[in-house]
């Protein structure tokens, strides 16, 4: 079935100890839309300037991501720029410049009006909560936050917080949300606020996916996914979208929603994590085949299987 | 098979959000011993003071653990007292009081000099050398070491390292030894310094263990085992070293070293940690059954496995 993602495209200048590089493409939609073509058709609706060229846009295409959604308009793209030089897990901002991301009002073509499964990346959760409400067809919808909406749009994210089925944040992020320090204590109290099942990622130890009873019928309790153990990160940037790309866009791939099918999406989320961070930017999720993938999932199996 | 530990006793004085508790039975031995005793014959070898019962010994015999080798000193036991109340995952220490652990000479008896395995508490690595040139009998030394000699006793615990074939250390002791920020790098680099294999506890994430090339014949892969998602964690104390027992202890009860008991020992380290902080001080660890522990691994098996 097919996704819809809404979400930012941004130029990007990143500094990691492996090297630096100044406006590579990246922003939430772009990571998880190229994570998740891998998996099932992808649409976006994102907001671009008069920077973002046939070449950009031509990088989505390439993996037969339908950028119909993708609005021009006047002045320039999102702008981000952060290093990892004293802490690959945790990025240091350098600047924001938000340009057209500023009144970035999500209109989802009459074309995408039909897709089944919704990602709502980090954007203002008032936002998020229109989106969802204009999408009648959907019938999963994934959701991603951040700090910066948890402490100053705490009342407008608590409400989308209802229409969202699965919630995609990282352990500081479920802590602040919750009040709590326990993060099976957070996950408790995120998923009494609304959505039936949490992805709490742990960055380079994987993700947790906690349920509330009952939801999806597939019992209450947790599941954890690894990380792969790799030597050298090269650039963490959009790991967390890359994530839940591969997670959102394996479920949407499989359509019925059962236990198996959601510890296999978190796998895979892992696994498309793990490409993301070995190349700067989008370069390594913009060229892996089926077999690559595979080969990764596998790895991701023997890390952690008993015989 | 039967392992041999050395490590301390303590009495210990722990406040964590669930509570306070004063003077309660501890140290590296004693959670080592205990854990490890579900799985095979220990015998342990420390030192006590005055103040340390026959009560206190009795919560050793009761599981069958061999106390002849415990050594009554003039004096008081090892005091440790620390607190866990603004992070769970990491103990601020109120006060330390060596006492008799302070001259500590570890003095194996006859009876123990058979034993085939053996686990080097956390001790002056100088300590834990002589104990193990001094035991000829034995097939397979695990080690634990900790900030204070990475840095205070570094050209020592070099030498010892190469007498450890499993080296089990936290997150930040691995990069540190190693002089690390990336963990899986760090690993390479401590193995490269002895050990066979390299077991880094995670905390509330589990544990990951990296291999020699070639050691035990077992691939060069690394293996992860989870940790359970507990609510209330009441007292973290002796967490790793209740982990360290279940590893070894299910180790040294299988004999055949293969890649399939190493995986299913991290299991098992995992099943024990996550009993030991579910009570103050060793209480749960005094009285477990094999249905609870066979139990937990089913747990840990449902928490990781697909279908």
């Amino acid at each position: 079935m097919s996704i819809l993602a809404v979400g930012s495209i941004a130029f990007d200048c990143i500094a990691t100890p492996s090297g630096r590089v100044e406006n590579v493409l990246g922003g939430s939609a772009t990571y998880f839309s190229l994570a998740a073509s891998y998996f099932t058709d992808v649409r976006v609706v994102a907001v671009v300037g008069e920077d973002f060229t046939a070449d950009h846009e031509n990088v989505m295409k390439k993996r037969r991501v339908d950028t119909r959604g993708i609005e021009h308009a006047p002045g320039k793209t999102f702008r981000w720029g952060g290093q990892y030089l004293e802490n690959l897990n945790e990025a240091k901002t350098d600047f924001t410049e938000l340009n057209v991301f500023e009144k970035f009002q999500p209109r989802i073509p009459a074309e995408f009006m039909d897709s089944e499964f919704l990602f709502l990346g980090n954007i203002h959760p008032s936002l998020q909560a229109a989106v969802r409400l204009e999408m009648n067809a959907v019938k999963l919808t994934g959701g991603d936050t951040m700090n910066f909406w948890i402490q100053g749009a705490r009342k407008e994210l608590v409400e989308t917080l209802r229409l969202v089925n699965i919630l995609l944040i990282n352990d500081g992020e479920a802590k602040m949300l919750a009040g709590e320090t326990s993060l099976p204590k957070a996950a408790k109290k995120v998923l009494a606020m609304g959505p039936q099942a949490l992805v709490i990622k742990h960055g380079e130890y994987g993700a947790t996916i906690f349920f509330r009873e009952g939801a999806f019928g597939v019992g209450s309790h947790p599941f954890r996914a690894p990380a792969l153990p790799i030597e050298e990160v090269k650039d963490p940037t959009g790991a967390g979208d890359s994530f839940a790309g591969g997670f959102m866009g394996y479920l949407a791939s499989q359509g019925d929603i059962n236990r198996e099918v959601i510890k296999r999406a978190l796998f895979y989320g892992g696994v498309m994590g793990s490409f993301a961070v070995e190349r700067f930017g989008t370069e390594r999720l913009q060229s892996l085949s089926k077999g690559e993938i595979d080969a990764r999932f596998q790895l991701f199996r023997e890390l952690t299987h008993l015989g």
